[in-house]
């Protein structure tokens, strides 16, 4: 067996979305073969970001400044709100850098499986911004899942009563779709959202 | 842009084996929601294996004492000895509690291709331990590749001058292998190795 400091150790890594015992396994002796190259700078790196980083206030961004660089950016139109499951999809977004808005991280979607209810999601805040005037379009990428989507119409709902524009993602096919791999759902939007060339 | 600090925490983890930069971006949201839970004891976890774990000057497994629990056991049987190319192996061995004497961690297998030479193992040391006296048999527990197998070939001439009798690995069909799914090769082995039941 190994020592108790590096099955302590396996098993936080284990914990981590897409790593598994065997692949913590693998990790942790990487770490322990490369002390000064790799373990170190991790250890390091860790305490940087664990002193360093904060969420935003406004969008719920993880950054080193508050409010995070994109609330901040003078550059970034304030008129347009993309709202995001979480943070992956929010940095997904702004590495394609199509985007010149500002975003608004949920913090996940609605699941009764799951038992994520609209107390748990950051709606209010949503809301609280719209409510400033400033906003004039609220895009919702959220995941095209029925969760996601059931998450898409409890938020439409609750910003019918406000003035603002409320779009979301086209639904097609994506860019080097083969037709014969793609499911009757994403032909049949892409059918029924045809378009004139 | 995530900030510079979680940049430089995800080009950490992108270099850890069988994680590529979707996967350690995953891990680090994850350590980044989690701070309490999951980043503060994995920092304390890797300064407690940084402080502690040395490499056992015997067998060259990694433990908190040196020599290692295995080496410095005295249920275990110093007589047999099991080379082993890594620590992973090692543990995966020890894991499986069948094998009940003491292990040689090679740190590697000889490679063209990867410039490994004879000198980058632990090859000398396992001779040292021979040259006592004590040992009486030699397991090669080496990989069934092509470089293992160079390997296991490359020392069993080394230590044919030494009168310790040298036993490798049966080869054959793993438990719960089906024929039709397994290489010619192996096929070929189990039948060599057929014996009576």
């Amino acid at each position: 067996m190994p020592a108790k400091e590096i099955e302590t150790l396996i098993g936080l890594f284990a914990r981590l979305p897409t790593l598994g015992p065997r692949s913590a396994r693998r990790a942790v002796l990487s770490l322990l073969d490369n002390p000064k190259s790799q373990m170190g700078p991790m250890i390091q790196a860790m305490q940087d970001v664990v002193e360093n980083i904060q969420t935003c206030p406004i969008c719920g961004n993880f950054d080193t400044q508050s409010p995070c660089n994109i609330c901040s950016n003078p550059k970034k139109d304030k008129k347009q709100v993309c709202v995001v499951r979480d943070i992956a999809d929010l940095w997904a977004l702004d590495r394609a850098n199509i985007f010149h808005g500002v975003y608004h991280v949920l913090g996940g979607v609605l699941s009764a499986l799951d038992g994520v209810g609209p107390d748990d999601l950051n709606i209010d805040k949503l809301i609280g911004r719209i409510q400033t005037g400033e906003i004039e379009e609220v895009i919702l990428a959220l995941p095209a899942t029925v969760d996601g989507q059931t998450t898409a119409h409890y938020i439409a709902d609750r910003l019918s009563k406000y003035p603002v524009q409320l779009t979301t993602l086209a639904r097609g096919v994506p860019v080097g779709g083969e037709l014969d791999y793609l499911d009757d759902g994403t032909l049949q939007m892409a059918l029924k959202s045809r378009r004139s060339l």
